[in-house]
């Protein structure tokens, strides 16, 4: 794409028409300074067919805002809207609303707040709630649903990736098998999830994090093809990066010709006084592979080497392999923990594709509308109770048990407490009869978890750093049930609704339903 | 991300590390300049799980073209990667290897042949040639796989949806779940591959394309909260967009409210001189729903009116729908075929992410070096075969049978011509004893498929519009045999070797597994 075309595609304009063609109904409506109020929420976790999320990693908050500060319709958007025609050739955009939007058409009237990057976060849960001029509140839905899905998506698969690697390092290599210049939302998604390092230079730049790699395999093939060999790549690479030295040894055969070269360049590279790296396996039986490695590793006196892993993993593969290495490691008289401890994982597709579970069902609903100076609570209900939305402005609390475990989500309307009551109803939020009560003494600490972001426009939030979400998600993935951490089959987080709000729901659905 | 980082990001940084020390390797040993060729190619179809595909529909090229004549290493990039330091405190790229990045890292030297956009392709069949200097020519292959596979996942994504819909109108509707700002790239490939709009406002204004859309459930709601009902909102609608005017009948119940309130607001429109356009059903089953509203916009006289079907269609779901439509109309006294033609469809999320097959495999592989004036041919063997590279400089040729359907496509070496001799081997590509015999006169065409694109970095191809991309596309599918085009368990398509290229590649295996 031309760079100016990019500043037009990326800009106000990265919205979907029916956004437009809305906005100048309520417009011409005299509606379209209405106040509204979106919740932005998920229906379900990630559902990768063979296994499913027990909880998400929120991201994706932070270059969000920076679209909202930077996005308005320009004197060329609004021209390009003037020539837009319907089925008869008249045109869909009248002068006096593109008049309005090019005057008014910025965000400065939305007030928003939300779920810091990082936490730990559920379905139905609202993780973003936009308030302000309904005309601009509804144009916002789009880009907010695209700046928010992945990330959250991304960062959910690299917790369970990172948590099915035991901790140890995690890098992210999709760039390449990723959706074009979203690669970057999702490296920095993977960061904040899970992932330790990316390869991707350029987002490593602006975060601040060193980017990781070494070499590929078309280098030992450019010295075979010119008759120098494996061991010439090797030599190479070693004399260029003698402290830095990890090899990837599968070029031609991993046990018969890259382990033994690597061994002899790493032999070489301590006699002049240098550590070697370690080793990175790409191709076949990748817990075999390892055991057999650090068997010839520890044997030529390199037993603290690393070995990097790649090649279509996730989080099941890296169970897999690490269940094998602990089954078959001692049969070779390698240690299994020794073995894990020194592994390292590189995941490229799954990862930044979130492969088996695509996308988010991440939704942008319309839960109140001001009128005559009252909130008034708005409501879709529909055929699958789940999908009958949760009304009204509401606030999100976050409850632990005596343990210091989070137990429940627990949505309220936005006057109640639940640390002001002696027992707390969490109330299941579509069926009647199902519901369970806390005495406050079960209770160690009931959390807001949404903050204030924007107030009509102006940010009013300072954006943790990359690190301060990393320190958060550990903080709030500690604070999880081990049963909702389950990578297979994972106990149900409770998301519950206050008896009020439970009461409210009801008697709106009557409402619509005495009309129908 | 900030603007200015995002020009850092997306710039010529957009690629691994690897990249990086790999060529600053080849420029410690001299060997920088030195040209290689590498090969662009898939090695498998998608496959979606229950289904996969049976061909490819190429994409990408264009916007690869603009990052290719942008990219280059400005004194911030290169200031950035001097600040990088190695396990040892040391730096890990030297000064002089910066310098001459920093006055020669572009790819003015890069020299591309590649397949069209819009053309029908297959695995391992070169898509992309890269000929070049070593440094610059590596440091491409992130940018070119990230800007490459992704396009043709979901043009060939679209093509399947397009094929399943019968030819029927396809809205491209997944930006909000789509990664971040590759939504559009993906709507472009959508549009290239078989959509016929997007939603996507704009990336239609960049690309020349009407956007489409018309309204949501909110838009409802608001009318709802405010006591004006569902009715409300459509006579509004039809109001400020009276020869435009399509309906979302779905946000109370879509037989007992939604069409009946639709007809009511079509006929007021009618006797004002308007004819309306239809109804969209977001929700519920979908194809029974159909034949309920064929059967009501029928008996009210609105037979021609459009049903747009939306809410997680892909090509199954949409084949299932037809089905059902087809076994169930006669039932309710509509006509499947006429209902089958007012349909269109509304595809967002499992378009946009290639649902089940969320990445394509595309790989870069080095194929050949220079050396003394001459290629020489450098090949990896896998102990998987078909992963074994197909050696050396070659021609894409797709050869036609006497119906002027594609028949196979052949890979041969660089001086060889199908079309010059009486009978054409076509070897199959892995398995020694299999391959076939084609008579010149059962060859009615033989088709070079790469195209020039770039010289020595100078552009030398005009790239054609979306339009004809979606003409070459729509001529090729023409040209496919129909067990190709299946959309579960397609017949397979043929890609083979020339004798005398199975004959170089068992000859480089050979030498490579004599060496191990």
């Amino acid at each position: 794409m031309k760079p100016s075309d990019q500043i037009t595609a990326e800009g106000i304009l990265f919205t979907d028409e029916y956004q437009l063609t809305m906005a100048q109904l309520y417009y011409r409506m005299g509606m379209h300074e209405r106040h509204a109020q979106f919740d932005y929420f998920f229906r379900s976790y990630p559902d990768y067919n063979s296994h499913k999320a027990g909880y998400c990693v929120n991201a994706g908050l932070e270059w969000l805002l920076d679209w909202i500060q930077a996005a308005r319709f320009r004197e060329q958007d609004v021209e390009y809207l003037r020539g837009q025609t319907g089925r008869a050739g008249e045109r869909i955009f009248d002068g006096d609303f593109l008049t309005w939007l090019r005057g008014n058409g910025t965000f400065d009237g939305i007030t928003l707040r939300a779920i810091p990057e990082g936490r730990v976060v559920h379905p139905n849960v609202p993780l973003a709630v936009a308030q302000g001029p309904l005309a601009m509140a509804q144009i916002l839905e789009t880009s907010l649903l695209n700046h928010l899905n992945y990330p959250t998506l991304i960062a959910t698969k690299a917790a369970r990736i990172h948590a099915a690697g035991q901790g140890r390092p995690l890098l992210e290599f999709g760039l390449r098998r990723a959706q074009e210049r979203g690669a970057n939302a999702g490296a920095r998604a993977a960061l904040i999830g899970g992932a330790d390092f990316t390869s991707n230079v350029g987002i490593s730049h602006v975060l601040g994090y060193p980017p990781k790699g070494t070499h590929a395999h078309s280098m030992v093939q450019v010295f075979m093809a010119l008759g120098e060999g494996e061991l010439g790549a090797f030599l190479a690479y070693a004399d260029v990066y003698p402290d830095d030295c990890l090899l990837l040894v599968d070029t031609i055969d991993t046990l018969e010709s890259g382990i033994p070269n690597a061994i002899k360049v790493f032999e070489e590279l301590r006699r002049k006084g240098h550590e070697p790296v370690g080793i990175r396996l790409d191709s076949g039986d990748l817990a075999h592979l390892s055991i057999q490695a650090a068997k010839m590793l520890d044997e030529a006196g390199f037993s603290d080497t690393s070995i990097v892993l790649s090649n279509q993993l996730d989080e099941l593969v890296i169970w897999q392999i690490l269940t094998q290495i602990e089954e078959e490691a001692p049969r070779y008289g390698v240690e299994a923990d020794h073995l894990i401890d020194r592994l390292v994982y590189g995941v490229g597709t799954r990862l930044i594709t979130s492969q088996g579970a695509s996308a988010l069902d991440g939704v942008y609903k319309l839960v109140a509308v001001r009128d005559e100076g009252e909130w008034v609570p708005a409501i879709k209900i529909s055929e699958t109770p789940e999908k009958t939305l949760n009304p009204g402005d509401k606030l999100v609390w976050r409850v632990y048990d005596r343990r210091g475990k989070a137990t429940a989500d627990l949505l309220s309307l936005d006057d109640e407490d639940p640390r002001e009551v002696d027992r707390v109803l969490l109330h299941h939020p579509t069926e009647h009869t199902t519901y369970r009560v806390l005495d406050q003494r079960d209770i160690s600490e009931a959390e807001l978890l949404l903050v204030d972001v924007l107030r009509e426009g102006q940010l009013i939030y300072e954006c943790p750093s990359i690190e301060e979400m990393r320190e958060r998600r550990r903080a709030d993935v500690e604070r999880l049930d081990p049963g909702v951490k389950r990578l297979v089959n994972p106990h149900i987080y409770h998301v519950s609704l206050t008896e009020r709000l439970w009461d409210l729901k009801q008697e709106l659905i009557e409402i619509v339903e005495e009309e129908d």
